[in-house]
């Protein structure tokens, strides 16, 4: 059960050049594809003929070609051709999708009711237009569930102990840091902010920081996705709660799409400024992030898989816990929301 | 469920060597064998003492010995020896099967009752030893079940997406082909003629063709195997109708076993003429055939994966799934007609 | 289902060094580790917080640090320390079993109920502390039930078909050998004598034997594991029945630790004598040791394999069964008697 009604993210504009691209995306087997004229779309990922994968097929100007007896489907899901007849049967067309293009971001909107459209705007990301920041970013596949990854994202104590190498640092700092849970609606903000401390690698390596900084970690969940904005500054010259303050930044985009109830795709990206002294970090950057999400990665299946072998084994809270809490009773009640019309309605009916 | 009381294809002569083969032939466990006295033999693969796989044994002389304790076992499946004690339990004793070596083609009778006798001749198929051709084959595996691959062979419309780069050539060619379908009995036969059609490169590659050729392709569906005569000849040089007609030939023998109910072997040769004029072209054929199929297996493969996340979608047909469609109501009726006498029986019981 | 109440080997010290170890026993998620200290312990592999497993984590002075959020745990299960917060909920510790090194195993205590306590001592292996032998070691893994191990290791009459170019030589003279079967209490033993016999590949590369041998094997079953003591004289130069008779002798200790109900673990230790005249051959027996159990261990997953495939298939007895068949006894009677307390319980509640 997820979340519906919403826009999640399918994918990355540039995943999408002379091939279909398969994705199954909250349990539901999608095929993607850019059209010869350049049209973004989604349709089940099933050949409604013999069912084989539309994403074995080929892309051509009007839709998505199937590689096996060769039907022609619209971005719509219509049927435009069965070769060899003139004929098309009524019934030959495939479940379509809405899908948005925005910021180089692939947004799809994921209904309740097959079919329905959006009742809102894609969400703007405008960083990745913003000429103070370069950016890279990549999909990555976990063999976890996806608000096991929501728990590590809204829960940056982890980084003492998981990425003491590359963006962690000392283990007792991050610990001890002063930290606020905020929450409003459906989203819920962390803040931490460590001031006066010894920066860590990933940092150093990408501004020329004079010595101790003061540190700022700022994760905004917004059900579909996280936005975490990290960084710091020479200790004592930028205000912290200035959001145009000075120093090194990285803004995350963090994209946690339910591929299945027990597996997960997680889209991000990664922008950062850079220093006018220093030549553009963002690739250094970009592996730095691409390694700290792959030890991420490793404890969360492991984690997992561990919670698989002891199914009601209970978990103790701490207090690191209280924003991944609140995320996870967020998804909840929105659950519940979608489920709700269809019990008023059985109840009404009884 | 399978048709049974029927011949099916185990294996080729060729892969009984000095070692016993172990095949799964319709959801059962067969240890295909030939002795050292040249003997081709088929027993249950499961010894009778501590269940060792017999094919994890030795051959000898007069059966196969386990690799475990020595048990020796006849083509009977009689115990003939039990290493260290003189009597020979009762029970010892493992499942046979009457296996036939023909044309080089190892036939196996699937009794609907455990070890009925055969009640009719194992096929033939004279093409393995008819001078005018060479022919090599193989066996391939697949994680489809076998009647996807009946769907595949009986439908050749999907050349023109599937196997565009050997034996394919124009799409539209093969979609507008006139197409007839026969049936009688068990038997389906899908005809096919392309006059004055652009040759495949497997065809150019093999024969002197002039230019354009009249080209055919007979499918014939016999259940337990099917034998695809195709080929083309010189345009307008030979009638079509005319079994002696000219030309370059290919003659492939199909054999599909199923495996269980969801996977299945596939047997086959491919025999060709070869023109004076060029070197034996055998070798050639075979590979391309070889890479044709290997496309098939990724395309049938893919479809039954999707089927399975699937289970209960529609599939629309279109004209080109008339044959197939015929040999899946043959199978159907087999089936049932196995299923007939047990039910007779149970209706006269009750 | 396992004899529970009884002590079962882990591991072996020298796996234990700076990290901790994952080893499931008994279909229970256990973590080994030494402290910096040098106590060894064994916990639950699941840290109470979010699951992951400690084997993840790394080993401190006092204890296992959750690879995660730092969570600490002492030897005892207690957690000692929980970062960034002053209490340690209540509720925060993991299950710790008994574990025991001696001779170099690890022995831990399995109980019937959580938390007992061992009722007796962990058993002695003196052959590792005997200064008449050298030995070496190594943990495999089967994939197959761990009775099937006990079937094997008692039933030496494999050795002729399993071990022909290692330890096993004559197949007519194992299976002819003279047996004798004693069992007592929990222990099963086997005993073979093969006079004047050709000595083994194995034998002749560590000792210099002169022609024929007089060779022994007798296997002892203690529920938890096997001591099975080989070897050879030059022929008539022993007195078989005296257990301090010359020659080459080959001490064995087998350790079948289930790890579910379909795996095990096999922990072997090989000792062996050297000849004044040779170099102390440890190395040459260690790996013909590792190689012949090699050859066991794909024997026996092969026939788990196929039992799997024929799950109700009937297997027939024969002379050589009766020891593996004692051996079931006790472990069948050891099972029941672990549930009869609580039958008896539930009778008279009744």
């Amino acid at each position: 059960m997820f979340p519906l009604n919403r826009w999640y993210v399918a994918g990355f504009a540039w995943e999408l050049a002379d091939k279909p691209l398969a994705r199954t995306l909250l349990n539901q087997n999608i095929v993607l594809f850019r059209t010869g004229s350049g049209e973004v779309a989604a349709l089940e990922n099933r050949c409604c003929h013999k069912s084989l994968p539309l994403s074995c097929g080929t892309v051509e100007n009007s839709g998505v070609r199937c590689g096996y007896h060769g039907l022609l489907f619209a971005p719509s899901g219509a049927c435009l051709e069965v070769p060899g007849q003139e004929r098309i049967p009524v019934k030959a067309r495939v479940r379509s999708y809405t899908l948005v293009e925005k910021d180089q971001i692939l947004w799809i909107w994921m209904p309740q009711e097959e079919g329905a459209a959006p009742t809102c705007e894609a969400p703007d990301y405008p960083i990745h237009s913003d000429p103070r920041y370069t950016f890279r970013g990549d999909v990555f596949h976990y063999d976890a569930p996806y608000q096991l990854i929501h728990d590590n994202l809204l829960d940056l104590s982890h980084l003492g102990y998981v990425h003491l190498k590359t963006i962690g640092g000392n283990a007792a700092v991050h610990m001890n840091a002063e930290l606020k849970v905020e929450a409003a609606g459906d989203q819920v903000r962390v803040l931490r902010y460590m001031p006066d401390s010894v920066p860590p690698p990933t940092y150093l390596g990408a501004w020329p920081f004079e010595g101790r900084i003061d540190r700022w970690q700022e994760v905004e969940f917004k059900v579909s996705h996280l936005n975490i904005w990290t960084g710091g500054a020479d200790v004592g010259t930028e205000d912290m709660n200035d959001p145009q303050r000075g120093g090194f930044h990285m803004r995350g985009f963090h994209a946690i799409t339910p591929e299945t109830d027990t597996t997960a795709h997680y889209l991000w990206t990664m922008a950062a400024n850079h220093h006018p002294e220093r030549a553009n970090v963002i690739d250094l950057v970009y592996e730095q992030t691409a390694l700290t999400f792959y030890e991420d990665k490793v404890v969360i299946e492991a984690q997992y898989e561990n919670m698989k072998k002891h199914p009601n084994a209970p978990q103790i809270d701490i207090h690191v816990d209280v924003g991944p809490n609140r995320a996870r009773r967020v998804i909840e009640r929105l659950i519940r929301d979608n489920a709700a019309p269809a019990a008023a309605l059985s109840a009404a009916a009884a």
